[in-house]
């Protein structure tokens, strides 16, 4: 099987995860083809791509651009086209937000090898997307760095994990009070000290709601109850995560922070290959790794997060659109850092969920919260 | 497969392993059948055992302690009778030194299931075991908590590893210089920070003798070359070792330490088993992890041990028996620790090594290198 050609799809192909994932992908030009590209309306870069990789299918939001791309010999076709394609072998899914759900779905219908980089679709629909996953038999393949060290842990156990560990930079503001976190501006929030990442998911990293998010995702990816789930601040971000056994033992996947592992492994699981642009961990280097716990007081919204993940229903999706809305305003300056968590929590208070929602209940719970946040702010700051 | 009960052979039960093992296998009586008991001169304990376990074959040392244990209804073996007895599905080798080679040698002609918990077998006649294994299809399950470690990281893996990290915790002498080592006493080389062991390891760990024994080991039991392993000091003693893969992931194995988790791997190898006596890491109470290259001017063994290792031959061998009347003269206070190197150093160079030895030429070896010591020592003290 190691020299066939798989064929990739990549959704979301301008954004950090997408060009990461077409970086590896020209490492190995025998192993893997890209046969579909989507962006949102960065089509500038995306002409760029389909110019290099030459896809069968393309797919794009700002259907006016669709003029630039003419010159290609493509298929235009929808993400769930694409996702579900029968040529397509491996679906990376890096749309952002709520957009990765449908095709998500689509691929998880159509049996796929589905990279996953978009929390969003399990976090909003883990129950169906895991469901149609098993019935059809896709293969959900995490390529969050935390769910692919968890991952690796886990290969060639018998799977009785009792616990796991989800490690967390603690983003810039780790040890900040709360009356500091009131003052932070988002230039200090986009400053990362260990990722590069977008921006929304670098505010979620300083607010911790993205760890939050990561075990709604862990729980429907291992199947794991939330209370065998443990979140652990490790500011180096070198142990990515880590998998307690019915035994007693830990494994733990160790590596510098660069997404292109994660995503590389995704690809050639069960396989692994050697790529040297890959930096090997210098342990003349490492001196120490540490641990601690994190302060649920001043950063609520990993409690937030874990609670509606708890719940169930349509509370995770209220949380995801309420915190989306949450850090845009913060992100244009209309609110404080500690807004985001004050709001998404009014929103939770008052949503009334649907237990095992339809991807329209879904979709209708999205819709509410987003209108709910923004009213919330509007009856602040009329 | 689950539920057979597996038939257990203890070699060296009376010692720190030995009694370590029948403590795991009294938690699962439903898992495990002790068949066999051997040990040395401690015929006191091995009576009780016998009593509790009451094994169909037993082997001591002291054939006049016989009479003390007559009563029992059992079938005296040897040693090499026992490991290769058709009955025995798992042989645990944990007799001390040079004494572990024959049965671990019987064992892997006999294709049996090896827990291995004996250093010197590997380290003196390491081709001939593994290629014996080979041969016959026995399974060399490591004991130790390094190898046992590494075993569990490339479970499931394609076996690609790129390099192995021993750790080590530096024994009690971490950041001694050479000065101070000339003055340290028996008493102060027994104190081990982290392990509870035998004494002769408990001196090998702090000359770091047995870490470069680990290495000879890890080159035999992984098929890695010297070159591709890595001896790192993490005082903390959480991380047993480490694996980094071609890709550049490290997987690590962590846990207090305790010799049962290491022990009851090997024996419920692939399973694990929930064991309420295995203690769990508390993240509350491990602040950090610390990591640092050893200090190869002061712990010279642990140099000469990888020398020996990458020549071969008769090399280890030699290494072995010089090392062990070395720590014998060292803990009846007729030299100096930092001798301890010395004498073997002084020995190796005048060891006159066999390529692809057989076991008698090891033998042959071993009684060489032991005379020598004694030899150079009566010299230095006439």
């Amino acid at each position: 099987m190691g020299n066939i050609v798989k064929q990739v799809a990549v959704l979301g192909s301008t954004g950090s995860i997408g060009r990461q994932t077409l970086e590896v992908i020209s490492v190995f030009p025998h192993r893997f083809h890209i046969i579909g590209l989507a962006a949102g309306k960065n089509t500038a870069l995306l002409a760029e791509q389909i110019k290099e990789f030459q896809p069968r299918f393309v797919s794009y939001q700002d259907r006016k651009a669709g003029t630039r791309l003419t010159k290609a010999e493509y298929e235009f076709l929808s993400l769930e086209e694409i996702a579900s394609h029968p040529q397509v072998d491996i679906v990376v899914i890096a749309t952002s937000g709520k957009w990765g759900l449908k095709p998500a779905l689509a691929a998880a219908k159509a049996g796929k090898k589905i990279a996953l980089a978009n929390k969003e679709s399990l976090v909003m629909a883990g129950e169906i997307i895991t469901s149609e996953a098993k019935l059809n038999g896709a293969q959900i393949m995490p390529v969050d760095s935390e769910h692919s060290a968890i991952w690796q842990c886990l290969e060639g156990e018998t799977r009785k994990a009792a616990r796991l560990i989800l490690t967390a930079s603690g983003g810039p503001f780790l040890h900040y009070s709360s009356a500091q976190l009131d003052e932070v501006t988002p230039e200090q929030a986009l400053r990362h000290p260990s990722w590069r990442m977008g921006k929304k998911v670098t505010v979620d990293s300083a607010t911790l709601m993205n760890k939050g998010l990561e075990v709604i995702e862990a729980h429907w990816l291992f199947d794991m109850p939330f209370d065998n789930i443990k979140v652990l601040i490790h500011p180096q971000s070198i142990v990515h995560s880590m998998v307690e056994f019915i035994d007693g033992s830990v494994k733990a996947q160790l590596s510098y922070p660069d997404m292109r592992l994660p995503i590389q492994y995704a690809l050639s699981y069960p396989e692994r290959l050697a790529n040297p642009q890959l930096p090997r961990l210098d342990w003349e280097g490492i001196k120490e790794l540490t641990f601690e716990s994190p302060d649920l007081d001043s950063f609520p919204c990993l409690k937030l997060a874990i609670e509606a993940g708890k719940k169930g229903g349509t509370y995770p999706a209220a949380l995801c659109a309420a915190d989306e809305v949450a850090v845009e305003l913060f992100l244009s300056g209309r609110i404080k850092f500690t807004d985001i968590a004050r709001l998404v929590r009014q929103a939770l208070e008052e949503h009334q969920s649907i237990s095992h929602p339809t991807v329209e209940e879904i979709m209708a719970a999205d819709n509410w919260a987003r209108e709910k946040v923004k009213q919330l702010v509007s009856r602040d700051n009329p």
